[in-house]
């Protein structure tokens, strides 16, 4: 199919996309630098240890960095403005998982042009380590220049 | 007072906590090349233009990164745990907008030692852009070595 005119009318609900990122030392460092979030949970080995976190885990925003990727690049896409984002973090997420991202619509209102996405994280052992629900509007074009 | 011995004793509803930045180009540069997000609605004028946004509105998740900052480095602090965040994105935030970030203690249940926080962001012209609810574990450290 070619696609529509306006990206609202090629959604449908049960559509889904998915993006895997494997998390990386970098990562973590670079989401220090721009949040500046230095709780020593997600850098000090001895202090997640003294926890009881066995090993630091990863800032729970980084990995939600991934949502925005795959609802603004991938579905709905670009054109996609957020108005809401629930996050639960069920599972830590450690450096070097591979998480998956997935978002599955469940609900597309042609009147008001929001859409209702799931939005889940998976690790490589395939436990659920992120789930949530994201609303959000897709914007309609103007004609070009 | 002198800092309790366990973290959470210091806590108490009604508390808070506020962290200030300006964004920047720079930060959502950062933000793209951490998340791979390049939603035309944050980085091309003439889409946000037609897309009805006037100008380029910055990512939601990065202005939500700072909340991750103000609980993880100021209420409640290091040793936080998140469990789960509620943002509703209010109001567009533009490079150059300075959002401050508050977190106040709604509730902290010592059995489980679960806290619950509004967390809210305002412009510089004092709007709501984010308002949302954060639920965290404060961890209990055990002996140092």
């Amino acid at each position: 199919m070619k696609p529509s005119e306006d990206r609202f009318d090629d959604l449908a609900e049960g559509d889904s996309a998915e993006l895997a990122h494997t998390i990386t030392t970098a990562d973590v460092d670079h989401f220090v630098e721009l949040s500046g979030d230095r709780n020593p949970v997600h850098l000090d080995s001895l202090y997640a240890a003294r926890a009881g976190l066995g090993t630091p885990v990863v800032h729970g925003m980084l990995t939600a960095a991934f949502v925005s990727t795959v609802l603004g690049t991938m579905l709905p896409g670009e054109g996609t403005l957020w108005l809401s984002q629930r996050l639960d973090f069920l599972v830590p997420v450690r450096v070097g998982d591979t998480v998956r991202i997935r978002a599955t619509i469940t609900r597309a209102s042609p009147g008001t042009r929001v859409v209702v996405l799931r939005t889940e994280g998976r690790n490589q052992r395939d436990q659920l380590v992120m789930d949530g629900e994201a609303r959000v509007r897709v914007l309609r074009l103007a004609a070009g220049a």
